[in-house]
């Protein structure tokens, strides 16, 4: 059950796509952004809900210094980039607190998860340092505080969101992500279970579902969906930004799956192990969807295996299927479908919104 | 980190307190609140917000089988009981299932806790079957089933409460009482693993945090401030309702501490080793704060030690403190003061709740 830590885009080189242009978040508004953290650290361990001591008081600030702001922060920045977009004009300091806000809850929401899923694939490191549970004082506490920065987004958002309008819609709205994400990541340990057993369980539309619920709601339309908000809509009218934003997410997850495999290593940061670890990947469940008996056969003896020479059997199927040519083709036809829908939007500040995040992703190396 | 399985009073001897004749719920409205559980669960597995197939309807429906309706049901049943209570009168039928949806928010509440605190406390049994857990198909898998009960919360609220004026007020109860209670877990964790090189850290102020936190939010104040707000009520007007049942709820974990040590095992059902498991129990707290330099060496060298001669050392000790005595005083402290506050209150209906509460806890024995 691993929470892919893909989102490289902020080091991605944006003059490769025309679109990305509009989207570069200037060092200024990253640094509000910065500073909005430690404002809400400080609210969070004074917070009068709870009778903090200097013990816990420590410890929880540790624990978020630990877990929350050492990623790349993608999807907290891409609130308030996406705000000033539909905005179209400079943010007053309000906004930029209110949106950068609204972007450490989902920074929260992605440590909560993260620091849950190394705790269940038994993982050893995250971002450059050991897992939080490794760390000798902490071991199962860790799980209480998944529990705790969990927690802390409803802390946030009450504090300086409960007089707005769009109240309830983003306690509604963070509900219903977090829910499709835990399923999603359900349905994906289950198919683990089974396919293990059975490979050919293994489907597009599982993938399809995993993908979709696990990665996509949380890291494409939440971010998106909260600037929404902020900005008066009411998401209900807005189900065809969902729709596209979940497809980009899932054509990203994609991506991801095939960069695993025939990525560089020295650009994507890590050597690939989805084969050896028996993945759900978009190019096994393309494999089997493509193969002959005879070569379904391969895949069945050798998927899932540590060892060299199955992994190397693997992927030798892969060429000989052309999957490198395949994904190709559907990047293309991908993007060319998204760009339709999108384009087919009335408004040209959701436009802007919706390129913004394809021009990061599309056809990115690492 | 136990969150203690106490709640034993259902089975309590009404009789023993007059106090408690009000509160015996019909047989009827007791098969009503399970009928709602079928409800629930029903529409939890066909949740438009994902997208179920046959196994993954089949496992969320397992999984809250075997970790929602086992226990006792006390902290939902009184949110009926309260309700009725509040109104004085028969209540129709969309008032029960709304009070029993609210009284199973609070059971699947305690499910999530339960789940997780299984697997950090690596526990082997619950409610007399094997934890969740330990089942082979499920293993670490129950850590993100325990997500999902909690994430259920949310979704049974919005599917029967969106319409309702207190529906924001009940998100935020939900929300602000499971970060107590997180809180509550987080401070008896650090303060066991510190307490463990200094047991001098154990004081009666850490106690009544841990226990307040830990304990009496969610299981005292939960239940009867939902039944406030589907009363109508504004619950910052009530600020003197959660102070008794957070007093309330700290007498009855003062009380099970007690029992751990001085219950009959026959009775309370269970062998208490809080001494050997250095606990920072109630009689602990108390033998520090009464000791002699000499008898605070017995305490040091002998709490938290598995071998029978330190228990019997550490129990001596109590004795010769006569905890007993200290505890029956304590016990008719706490209630006089509990007496006098309900009665201080300006309301008839809310008086009769409280008295309810305290006449179901008033010197049970198990």
């Amino acid at each position: 059950m691993h929470l892919v830590l893909y989102w490289n885009f902020l080091s991605f080189d944006f003059a490769q796509s025309s679109l990305a242009k509009s989207t570069t978040m200037s060092s200024d508004l990253k640094s509000k952004f910065l500073q909005v953290y430690d404002t809400l650290k400080s609210e969070l361990i004074n917070d009068p809900a709870f009778e903090f001591d200097d013990d816990s008081r420590q410890w929880v600030e540790k624990m978020l210094d630990y877990n929350v702001p050492g990623g790349k922060l993608n999807r907290g920045l891409s609130v308030v980039d996406s705000y000033q977009l539909l905005k179209g004009g400079d943010l007053t300091d309000d906004e930029v607190f209110s949106a950068s806000a609204l972007g450490w809850c989902i920074e929260w929401l992605q440590a909560y998860f993260l620091v849950l899923d190394d705790i269940m694939d038994e993982s050893h490191t995250r971002r450059g340092q050991p897992c939080w549970f490794r760390l000798p004082k902490v071991g199962m506490i860790a799980a209480n505080d998944g529990i705790i920065l969990r927690n802390h987004i409803p802390r946030i958002l009450k504090k300086h969101f409960r007089g707005k309008p769009y109240y309830v819609d983003l306690l509604d709205l963070f509900n219903e992500v977090e829910f499709q994400t835990a399923s999603g990541q359900m349905i994906d340990l289950i198919t683990t279970l089974v396919g293990e057993k059975d490979l050919s369980k293994y489907s597009l539309s599982t993938h399809r579902r995993i993908v979709q619920y696990k990665t996509a709601y949380y890291s494409f339309y939440l971010p998106v969906a909260c600037a929404l908000l902020m900005f008066g809509e009411d998401l209900d009218k807005h189900e065809e930004v969902k729709s596209v934003l979940v497809e980009m997410g899932t054509y990203f997850q994609v991506q991801d799956d095939y960069l695993d495999c025939f990525g560089a290593p020295e650009v994507i940061g890590k050597i690939g192990t989805d084969i050896e670890d028996f993945k759900c990947s978009w190019l096994v469940v393309k494999a089997l969807e493509l193969s002959s008996e005879e070569q379904k056969k391969i895949l069945h003896e050798n998927y899932g295996k540590k060892d060299p020479f199955s992994v190397a059997k693997v992927k030798e199927l892969y060429h000989t299927l052309n999957l490198q040519g395949v994904f190709e083709d559907y990047e293309k036809a991908s993007y060319e479908k998204l760009i339709t829908s999108i384009e087919g939007h009335p408004s040209k500040a959701v436009q802007a919104v919706l390129k913004s995040f394809l021009g990061k992703i599309y056809k990115r190396q690492k």
